[in-house]
């Protein structure tokens, strides 16, 4: 510990749109010093969600409040214990944080920390694929998907971090998957690494179409990340009973709402098919994330999981990283890594 | 028998918007001879319902084929067998049958019928608060609603057929029930008859703001039959968790469709809320019809459930009685009762 500084990205606007990289700036703040019953952590990894654009706004009308601005807007790292005041935790531990991002070091009183194995072997994935995002992925897909072997499963954002875990999931529980993904590039890579039967471009013509060929049978779940036209795209080829768990609208995330369609239309097809819809947040169900972890271990370790990540490297990238996010540039989960 | 006519009303031209009389026509035939394995019933009770218009629209898009022009609509009855030539049934059976109404007299081959007790006091329940109306209420109700003692329920069309019901059934099972309706005398049979706890007339001004009193606690669930602007009052005061089966939207049926709003935005809240929107058919789940009735005969029997018909005498003012429903005319289940 020779570091005598934390350095802190800040919020300093709220994005109009898409963020950029004005939105955020680089502060350089003395080390805070931890009291009576709290830790000092450095954070090694940082993770990165298109969720976080949401908080980004001053909107009452959300599940969180917003970030505040002129300071780090939080959101999931994997940390060091570089000093104790706290019962329970020693210097060196291993912990995840719920809220300690955006900055080289954070202050916690324990609060919400999950501990990792001190010999983990790639402590990010610990935010992916065994952490919340998996998590999200997991949950939204077993709970209101309920896939069945044989049925179809469509997945939004198919080389997302949730998206591809989703889809995952899905193969080994015995549906065909489908993915839909921007380019065709990024598609093969859905189809080849993460092993889904087919995986669509909708930047290419006539998604529809390529869609009614690659799922002939319907679509028995869309598990939704984007809505918009591809949400519209896939509505006509829900079968009876289908399920469509909402995770994410990330089309909509950055103000560009696509697809007015009528809500009446919309209603009328949920009684014509009983199609179930269903938001959901990760944060309500976490009594299941032992049996998430135990089942998630197990895949990974049989080599049948594969947790792709995105890694950026230094605290000073992530607004340009995060941006990106909203332009389709990572594969899998993005991180950004930061020195130990 | 010495009737020799069966008296039918034909589908003529499908309506436009709004149903009216020169959208039928009445026409009598011979009265049909059953063959071998059928029998020759008489209807006396016809069940009218608004899901009937949809049917009556030219659209491959539904759960169910159009009806045919120049023949009988179908539907409900509740028919006494008058010639048997079908193992398993007498003449002098009563019995309820999915779709041979809008007719007086009907052949079936006994696929589908359900028997009655000979000596059931109000036959035309089993049309209403103990066949398929009851049955959707109660099913929407219990397995999507899945009410909790003290939630708050709303229920639109509330002095209708299926919402009288739905409400009840939810004040039975603990619930603070509000109903919303048309017109101040409605709402105040729909308190004082069907006891639910408050019900407001969607017709008078601010109906958002009355909602909000109405409900202080929020909204746990909401018993959809209706969409469009009572939708939209009802929406902003979902909490979290929220259950919405979509039973019906009645004020789309004939074609208007009020309240385009944006998707993203019912999207957007499915997240934010966790709301669980479900479409759902009764004819899914005739599984738990048995479940159904025995609950309801205890309730019915118990003095606990008030069961309202609305009665119109005479086969030949089916249509008008029908245009009716959409205009608010009746309370509780609406019959067209034939002569015995």
């Amino acid at each position: 510990m020779t570091e005598t500084l934390n350095r802190q990205v800040h919020l300093v606007r709220r994005p109009q749109g898409a963020p950029v990289p004005d939105d955020f700036r680089i502060v350089d703040h003395p080390l805070p010093v931890p009291g009576e019953g709290e830790l000092l952590l450095r954070n090694l990894y940082l993770s990165l969600d298109p969720y976080m654009r949401g908080r980004m706004n001053d909107s009452r009308d959300s599940y969180a409040p917003p970030y505040a601005l002129d300071a780090p807007p939080g959101g999931g790292t994997v940390a060091r214990v570089v000093r104790s005041l706290a019962d329970g935790f020693a210097e060196g531990d291993l912990v995840v944080t719920p809220d300690g991002g955006w900055q080289t070091f954070a202050i916690s009183d324990g609060a919400g920390l999950r501990r990792l194995p001190h010999d983990m072997a790639q402590p990010s994935q610990a935010l992916g694929v065994l952490g919340m995002t998996g998590f999200t992925a997991w949950w939204g897909l077993t709970a209101i998907g309920r896939p069945q072997a044989g049925e179809t499963l469509v997945v939004s954002a198919a080389g997302g971090a949730v998206g591809s875990v989703a889809g995952q999931v899905g193969r080994l529980l015995g549906c065909r998957v489908v993915g839909i993904a921007g380019g065709a590039g990024k598609c093969r890579q859905v189809v080849e690494e993460f092993g889904f039967d087919d995986c669509l471009d909708y930047r290419a013509p006539d998604l529809a179409g390529r869609l009614r060929t690659a799922a002939p049978d319907g679509v028995d779940i869309y598990f939704e990340n984007v809505g918009g036209a591809i949400r519209e795209a896939v509505w006509p080829l829900l079968n009876n009973d289908a399920r469509v768990p909402v995770c994410g609208l990330v089309s909509g995330y950055n103000g560009v709402t696509e697809g007015a369609g009528s809500i009446h239309a919309l209603l009328m097809s949920l009684i014509v098919k009983r199609i179930r819809l269903q938001g959901f947040l990760n944060a309500d169900h976490l009594d299941s994330f032992p049996d998430f972890e135990r089942q998630m271990r197990g895949w990974l370790d049989a080599g049948q999981l594969r947790a792709h990540e995105t890694i950026v490297d230094g605290l000073d990238r992530a607004p340009t990283a995060f941006a990106g996010l909203f332009e389709g540039h990572n594969t899998g989960k993005l991180v950004v890594r930061l020195p130990d």
